[in-house]
């Protein structure tokens, strides 16, 4: 049986312990961690609720924080000539690590965004090379962990260069399709690289395919 | 003073000799590792000179190698619709590995073809893995060196969906000028995600414009 965090003993919002139920529960079900692992982990790092419209991260600020999204929705872009361009989205279960700040030690060049109220489990770069030096058996993990989401990346940027913009609303629709509810959509169709016009467009092509076949 | 590889030791051919010069020279100056790194490295790898035209892999096969550029240029690509679509390109000084294929065990969805001639450094996945056994300092770095990827790789796909083909054809120009020089143009083009004359009608007017200035 884990240990809960001690750390917040008279904590009363039901979101940040929702929030740590749901990262025992992934780290329990689907990283198949260990118990002491668990707790070593939960006394490491902290739970935070965001409110919609927080910014995690902004231009200029150095990322020192790993997150991992417990509920909610973030969104990555950047600045440019002043227009907001999405270029990616975290939901439930998915890490935000910032490798460029980190391997580099230069500023972001990009924003971290609350798309809703997000409750995440935030570590800090002490802490998770405490963690590591604790529990080395989790260094090797977190290396499969990032091999997996190169790999990942890799496939991304293929997919972007290979495919046309419909055909990359279709790879969401099925690869991720809560997202394509849950995000304006003028955000989704930036993600897509196309103007909100295009996305319209392009959803009403698919139905009438979808209500002609 | 480092034990060059015993491995070869009627090799004749210079172009072998040469790649594991620059191979040691790499990881003298560059990575900085210690004598009996490279020499233990030297022993688990195998340096492979290949003809322009020659798939290092293709689609359906199992990627089981990691590659290090030490002369020679290669190119990834997919086939769509019977079509050959260039997602990126390898120079000297670059790994080639295919996370996808070892994190998940499935074939190769694409193809590496060498562009020149080419020599390669060659490390099987037992082999790495019996290198990071015998030294885990390079496990650690490795590590590193994946973060770094990833960071590329992201900021990579956030350009790919940020600007458009004339500035990432720019992009290429300034941070990898020798690849313009060195790969045919209609695989740049595809590299760009644009068609061959897109990219005659931007180099023009790049041309136009640095005469007029």
């Amino acid at each position: 049986m884990v240990k809960k965090s001690t750390k917040h003993p008279f904590k009363q919002d039901n979101t940040e312990i929702d929030a740590e139920d749901f990262l025992i529960n992934c780290m329990t079900q689907v990283a198949r961690l260990k118990d002491k692992e668990i707790t070593t982990i939960l006394d490491l790092q902290t739970i935070k609720v965001f409110k919609k419209g927080t910014l995690l991260l902004s231009e200029g600020q150095y990322a020192t924080n790993c997150f991992f999204n417990c509920s909610g929705l973030v969104r990555k872009y950047y600045l440019k000539d002043g227009e907001e361009r999405t270029t990616n989205f975290f939901m439930e279960n998915e890490v935000i690590s910032s490798p460029l700040s980190s391997t580099t030690g230069t500023p972001s060049n990009y924003y971290l965004e609350c798309v809703e109220d997000t409750a995440m489990s935030i570590m800090t770069e002490e802490a998770t090379s405490e963690l590591f030096k604790m529990l080395p058996r989790l260094e090797a993990l977190s290396k499969k962990e990032m091999e997996i989401q190169l790999a990942h990346y890799q496939e991304l940027l293929a997919s972007y260069i290979i495919n046309n913009p419909e055909e990359r609303y279709l790879n969401v629709l099925n690869t991720r399709p809560e997202l394509v509810q849950r995000v304006p959509q003028y955000q989704l169709a930036s993600y897509l690289g196309i103007k909100p016009e295009s996305l319209s467009r392009i959803r009403k092509r698919i139905m009438q395919n979808t209500i002609a076949s």
